[in-house]
């Protein structure tokens, strides 16, 4: 790292996340020195947020610094992991101390919260991009993945769907909601990752992924690591008001079917244990909203009301020219 | 990670990097599970390179995949550590074929040699920009750090210092050489990192860095670390011949002072090692060279074979306008 990769990491960054004794070593060496505790193994998960592609040039830089680390504690969450460490490779155009003093504003105030500690990081000039690895914790064999769901398992999801896309569409001027989307705004800005949810599913889920590119992308992988199929019952996808209207006024299920941005999870469990997972789920906010069963059938399928098989659009794809 | 993130990065590394037993999952779920064995620490670095600040848009990216990896196993080299794992996070323009395959053998060319798997990672589109962390292990408590060094300790470095910078000035058309230049562009393109050098410094070393800034600013971190200071006798700098005839040529030192991108490790050790370190340099082909002595006074500070001060220029500041 040099003098003022260093420095800028360090001086915006000093003392504003965790300090953790399993930090041997923290910001400003060649590496960073980390203990993981006898047990347990590491979970680590890599995101990068680009400018014009996973954020608008008018985003607020307190909202990237949250979301940046937001979608990696997610991915930890998805494997049942408890959040420990990040680093933070920043490239900006230019070094401007306000843009930085807000972004660490937004990512340190996520970190405090779930006791995340910067341990090293890397500053460099360009065109403006987050990466973010973060770093968590798995008593040994319970990591969740998404390979080992089964036949007739439930398929579970937590929160609700498509309010991050809600937010989009109303942003873009392509919908006017009847006046209560800035209430939802914190959904796609400030995405709460479901930490605490996916450790609770540790030895209870067979299969977990959590939503950054739409439900049935999301999903889809689930089905094909698990080399099996799914089918959604679309009336029983938990909705916020708002999209509950948008769905009824449009009758287009894209937003919960297809949006990304939500960063709640998707899980699946064995219907034996049904009525343990709703107990689970019951203690916290977001709740489980079991919304369709797992099938030997490949491919992911969703049904009206009526039995009657919906086209299921795809989700996000970078490189595919969708979005 | 979204399907054809996931897939970009799946299907052009599959089988590419090697499989270890220490990765319980690696790429193509949210996150990677990984076991640090027992008795050691985690050194993780992560860096950035992004093309017309790291690299020039005629890059080959054989050499950026190579490169991109070099960089932070250099930094594992200068803490001792002995490389694992990688993650990479590649924003490109567009998916290219024939850009990807170039960059994987780049890629899982070097991480072969140090027995690197590489356990997850994450592609987005945008400007080209490369960003790898480096994970690996270190014995409990044997982590090279930048603060330890000792008034008396001798400074030492590996290798031969300025010959990136030169194959720089001469693709930019500022220095014509003797010819022997192209022998040196794998200096600047391919670097090796001294991961095994490294290693063998454990338990000898009272500090190490590596050298990516160029010596002045490298070292001078150490001495702020260690809130001391060093002398350098800048004719017992090693050079290849090329450099040397430029320093002969020019009266400049900047090229073996101050130019980045050498990745060699710079490193002290108490005097009465002396024997024992140039020894074990002895086994190494870059060899081990000793070039100064730490001191009490702050600063660090350059002179010539008669004693005489010289103004040590800066290293290389993304910051400060001075690339």
């Amino acid at each position: 790292m040099a003098l003022s990769e260093f420095s800028l990491i360090e001086r915006y960054f000093a003392g504003a996340t965790p300090a953790r004794p399993d930090v041997h070593l923290g910001i400003g060496d060649d590496c960073a020195i980390l203990r993981v505790p006898e047990g347990y193994e590491l979970a680590v998960s890599i995101d990068t947020l680009v400018q014009g592609v996973h954020f608008s040039p008018r985003a607020e830089p307190e909202g990237l610094g949250h979301k940046a680390l937001a979608v990696n504690l997610s991915d930890l969450a998805a494997t049942g992991a408890e959040p420990a460490w990040a680093t933070l490779a920043l490239t900006l155009p230019r070094a401007e101390e306000s843009w930085l003093e807000a972004f660490v504003r937004g990512f340190a105030g996520l970190a405090r919260e779930h006791g995340v500690a910067l341990v090293g990081g890397d500053t460099t000039r360009g065109p403006l991009s987050i990466t973010v690895q973060a770093h968590g914790f798995v008593p040994l064999g319970e990591g969740l993945r998404r390979s080992g769901a089964r036949p007739g398992d439930l398929i579970y999801v937590t929160g609700s769907l498509g309010d991050a896309g809600l937010v989009l569409l109303a942003r873009q001027g392509l919908y006017l909601g009847p006046g209560q989307l800035s209430a939802l705004s914190g959904r796609l800005d400030r995405p709460s990752p479901r930490v605490a949810e996916g450790r609770a599913l540790r030895r209870i889920a067979s299969a977990a992924i959590d939503l950054s590119d739409g439900l049935g992308s999301d999903l889809g992988h689930v089905c094909r690591a698990s080399r099996l199929g799914a089918t959604i019952r679309v009336d029983s996808l938990p909705c916020s008001e708002a999209v509950a209207a948008y769905v009824a006024e449009t009758g287009d299920w894209s937003l919960p079917l297809s949006a990304g941005d939500d960063y709640e999870l998707c899980f699946t469990v064995p219907a034996r244990r049904q009525g343990e997972v709703e107990a689970l789920g019951a203690g916290f906010d977001c709740g489980f909203h079991w919304i369709g069963t797992i099938e030997a059938q490949a491919g992911v399928r969703c049904c009206l009301a009526d039995g009657q098989l919906l086209e299921a659009p795809l989700g996000f794809d970078h490189f595919s020219g969708s979005d």
